[in-house]
Parts: C-alpha cells; structure tokens; sequence
C-alpha cells in the first residue's frame, strides 16, 4: 500500500491533476478542462469522475492521505477562490467545502498557484534545505510565491505575495485587475508581446514581429527573433529584463531572500532574459545584499511542476 | 527584587538606554554621546560607566535579566553593526561580543533600529495581538520592521526589511547609500527638504521656505508652514505623502499586513502627510486588499519608543 496525495493545478484553460508520492513520483497524471465549465458544480462532478478513473486505472494499492489544489486567486486560510480574473466562476467560490463532499475525512488544502509552485520547489526543486526564498512565476500573468523562514508567507488575510501587481509606471498600462501600471502588464508574457508592439509603434527598425497580430503573436516567437539577430525582439526582452531585475531589487529589499527562482513559459527565453534581469536586480540593490542573491531558474519541469506544487502543498499539511 | 532589561538605541548622534521592566516601565532613562567617540571601545566603556551609574542610583533591588540593542544597520544573526553610513566605525563592529564583556552571562541581543521600534509596537504599542504588519520610520531616513507571523523578518542575512532602499525613480535623487531614486531621498525628513527646494526652483510661487537655507531648514518648519497655507509647502507634503502610499501598496502586495504603523519625527505633520499617503495607498492597492489595511500611527512616544523598542527584543528574547 502506497501513501499517496492529489495535485490539483487549476487553470483558466485546463485543470491538470496527479497522483503523487511522498518523493514527488507521479504515479498517473491527466488535464480535464476548465472554461468548459460555466457552473462550478458540474465542473466539480467532472473532475471527481475523471480523477477516480485515474485512480482505479493505476495497478497497485494505493491510499490517498489528502488533496493540495493550486489556483488562482485561492486562498490558504479560507480555502475559497475569490474573483479569480481568469475563471468562469465569479464571487467567492467555497472549493475546499465542496470537494470535500466527494473526499470525506481527507484533508484538502487549497493554495495560490505561485505559492503551490513555491512549496514545490522547496520540497521537490532547487529550494530544498533553504529558508528564505522567493518563485516568480512568468506566463500569461506574473505571480509570486514569498517564503521567510521555512513557511509561505500568506499575510493577514491570506492573499500576501501579489508581485505581479506592483507599480511599475505611474499611470501605467492597463491591467485586468483594474488598475495601471502593475507589473505584470510589463513582465510576462503578455507583457512581453505589449512592449514588442510599443517598439513596433517606436522604432522604424525591420523587424519580422511586423508580420504578425497581436492575438497571433507569442512569447515563444519573439524569443525565436530575438536569437536569429530580430533587434525589436532583443530590446523587448532587454526592456523586460531591466524592469523585473528592479523591481526584484525592491522584493529583496523586502525580505532578504537566498535565492529568487523564476519559473514558466517565459523563462524559456533563456540568457536573453536572465542576463538583463540579474544586471539590473545587481544594479538597484541596496549594497549590503550585492552578490548575494541567487537569481536561478526553477529545477522542476513546467508540465507538472504546478501539479507537483500543489501536491507538495498537500504532504506539507500531513506534516503538521 | 524587579526583574529588569537594558534597552539600548543608538543614533548618529546620541545613545540612548533606559532599565525596563517587563511592562515596559521605564525605571530611569538617560541619554550619552555616540558621534563623540571615534574609538569604538572607548565609546562602549563610557557607555557602560553611565549605565552603571544609572543602575546604581535607582533606590530598589533589580535584577538585569538581558540587553537589548537597536543599531542602523544592526544585523540580529551576528550581533554586529555592518557599515552604517551614519556611525563613526566603519567595517564590521561586533557589538554583541564586546559588550558581552562588561556583563558577562547575560543574555545580549541586537537588531536594527527599526525592527526594534516594530517589536515595541508589538508589545507595547498598536500592534498587540496583531501577527502582520509594517512599522515605517520616518525621521532623517525611512526604515522599516516587517512583522510576519508575529516573528520580526530577517530574511537570509539578517538584513531584510530595508524599504528606505526601494526604487522610486530610475536614475532619480542621489542616496547616502550610492543608489539613485531610493525612497529615503524622496520620503523623510530629509526627503521632503529636498522636495521643498525642487518645488522652490520649479514654482515661481510666494513661499515662507524662500527664507531658509537648505542647512537651516527642518521638516517641522515645513509642516508649520503647510499648516498656514503655505502652497510650497502643501503641495510638497501631497508629493511625499503620493510617493509613500504608492510605495506602502506595493509593500503590501508582499506580505499583506493587517496595518502599517508610522513613526519618527515626520509624523507629527499629522493630516497633512497621513491623509495624500492613505488615499494614494488605498487607490494603488490591488483591488483584493482595497479598505482592509489599517494606516496608523505609532501609540508610542517617540522621546523613548526606540529604547523601549530595544528593550522589547530582550525581552522577547528572554521568551524563548
């Protein structure tokens, strides 16, 4: 009999979910969709159904101790996703109340996504044995996972750790959570694409980013430009870099991590990314924490690491 | 027979201590130099001849049980004071271990300055019962006490919580510590001269501050000003007060406190600072923290809120 969790990742677009071990093996693993869903219910139901056929798909004997869900906008100490830009379920949604129906007598604890990503990385990735560290995660959206001393730090109401919302630009671009200038309107990578076309508008500067929509262009693609030569592509990322190495610079300030991970599509831009951001975070930090700072890119593979996270998030509460 | 801790502060000028007893009495407090002394050993036997002398004139049985210190730059791991710009002893001075030979086998702990002021909002001050929140000092510089999870944070080396250093403006106001734009330059006592005399340069407007030199200014005049419709010096208190509440929403964003307690000198400008700084936090904060945090004033004195907050680490250390 293997003691085992489920990671519940949940995405706007796909919810991925493992079945994981103690030493973060996956035993099975599958995605079932998320925007499908209008009513959170029957998206529930689904997911129940398609997790049990997992379950009984897998060959040995198996108990599960508990459940770990990472999403967006989730929040530790209520166990709710509240007004989650991204997810068809608006107001405040009572997951862990509601899946415990299916799981009776399981623990369930729910968690933001970047803060699952960071107990992963702690338990199963390069943060292991450190105290004091932070993951940024770069996709669609930035988000950021704090860790002080051994613990996620989640803050009066459980919502501590929304880098992706600090003020980059007074008066700044437009962000979906209603405010300007955040910076993840900047940094990430959507972010990316916004400055790519504010280059385009600037510069008269060939490019072949010219050929391409904004609903079309990816992050991928501008990183492609930017190792073929692509000048527009080579400042977006330059331009991206500088503005999230200063203000990982202010985070330091903040807590005084060992190490900062970044992880997600984003990171896969490589050197042309890392370098402009590890010069400006080493630039704008405050001379006592020069060279100290580990700038690294997360140990844990992408397709699961979120689904890891959250597991991670679930063996860290058995421990208790 | 009173139970009894020294708590020490130590300014670029002055060196207060006071014999503090568990409730935060204050049994007898004095003052000596600190800037006199550019030997730090003879600096720390005189500072330890007049706490004798202190300890001997206080007419009932005391027993001291630690001693508490905060120190710019003071770094709570090593007991030392790193390079404070505002001291006479440069490098590394270990503190804990020289003192530690005037009152041997009792328990000596130091910290910086404002996480000491942080840990006395915590026990004696507006911050009882609270486990997340933000103490800013605002006198010469701004420093800052992260409280997370009812523990002070220290980060990897002990040196986090240096909001005075975060980015304002890139390539912006020279700082002591070598950067440019920190948010000392601009949100300080210091920094709202320095804001007086670029309003004084821009505006062609009447002003009482046309009188002063730059030596002779101080932020009280500026706020006595202000409080006579002084239009140079309203509008360079609404400026100070905009940069604090952008930069306050965004500390918030790490680490969701439950308030923020305001401290030092600059604070007595009251409503004229407190109200700009509020309503630019509240319209900078992401939406899911907007009317939750508390923006307050420190309950303390200052005349004596740093010596009880040094003598406030002692005892917490006692508590351990």
């Amino acid at each position: 009999m293997r003691d085992v969790v489920i990671g519940i990742d949940i995405g706007g677009t796909f919810t991925k979910y493992g079945i994981i071990d103690i030493n973060g093996h996956c035993i099975k693993e599958n995605f079932t969709s998320t925007d499908k869903y209008s009513d959170f219910d029957i998206y529930l139901e689904n997911l129940h159904t398609e997790i049990e056929e997992s379950v009984s798909s897998i060959n040995e004997s198996i108990e599960i101790k508990g459940i770990g869900i990472g999403a967006p906008n989730g929040n530790y100490y209520t166990g709710t996703i509240q007004d989650a830009p991204n997810l068809n379920w608006k107001g405040t949604i009572p997951f862990v109340e509601k899946i415990k129906t299916y799981y009776p007598g399981i623990p369930v604890v729910l968690n933001n996504d970047a803060n699952a990503a960071a107990l992963g990385e702690m338990i199963y990735g390069g943060a292991k044995g450190m105290k004091d560290f932070i993951v940024i995660t770069l996709g669609t959206g930035l988000g950021s996972g704090i860790v002080v001393n051994g613990d996620i730090v989640y803050g009066h109401d459980g919502f501590a750790g929304e880098l992706g919302h600090i003020n980059v630009k007074h008066r700044g671009r437009e962000c979906g959570c209603g405010k300007l200038g955040c910076l993840e309107t900047y940094v990430s990578a959507t972010g990316l694409k916004r400055t790519v076309f504010k280059l385009l508008a600037e510069r008269i500067t060939e490019s072949e980013l010219r050929n391409y929509s904004f609903e079309d262009l990816t992050s991928i693609m501008v990183s492609e430009a930017a190792k073929k030569g692509d000048e527009i592509a080579i400042e977006a990322f330059e331009l991206t870099g500088r503005i999230l190495g200063i203000k990982l610079a202010d985070a330091v300030a903040c807590t005084s991590p060992e190490a900062i991970f970044l992880f997600g599509g984003l990171v896969k831009a490589g050197n042309i990314l890392i370098e402009p951001t590890k010069k400006h975070m080493e630039e704008n930090l405050f001379p006592i924490y020069r060279g100290k700072i580990k700038l690294l890119i997360s140990d844990l593979h992408e397709t699961n690491a979120a689904v890891l996270g959250a597991s991670a998030l679930a063996w860290k509460e058995l421990q208790k």
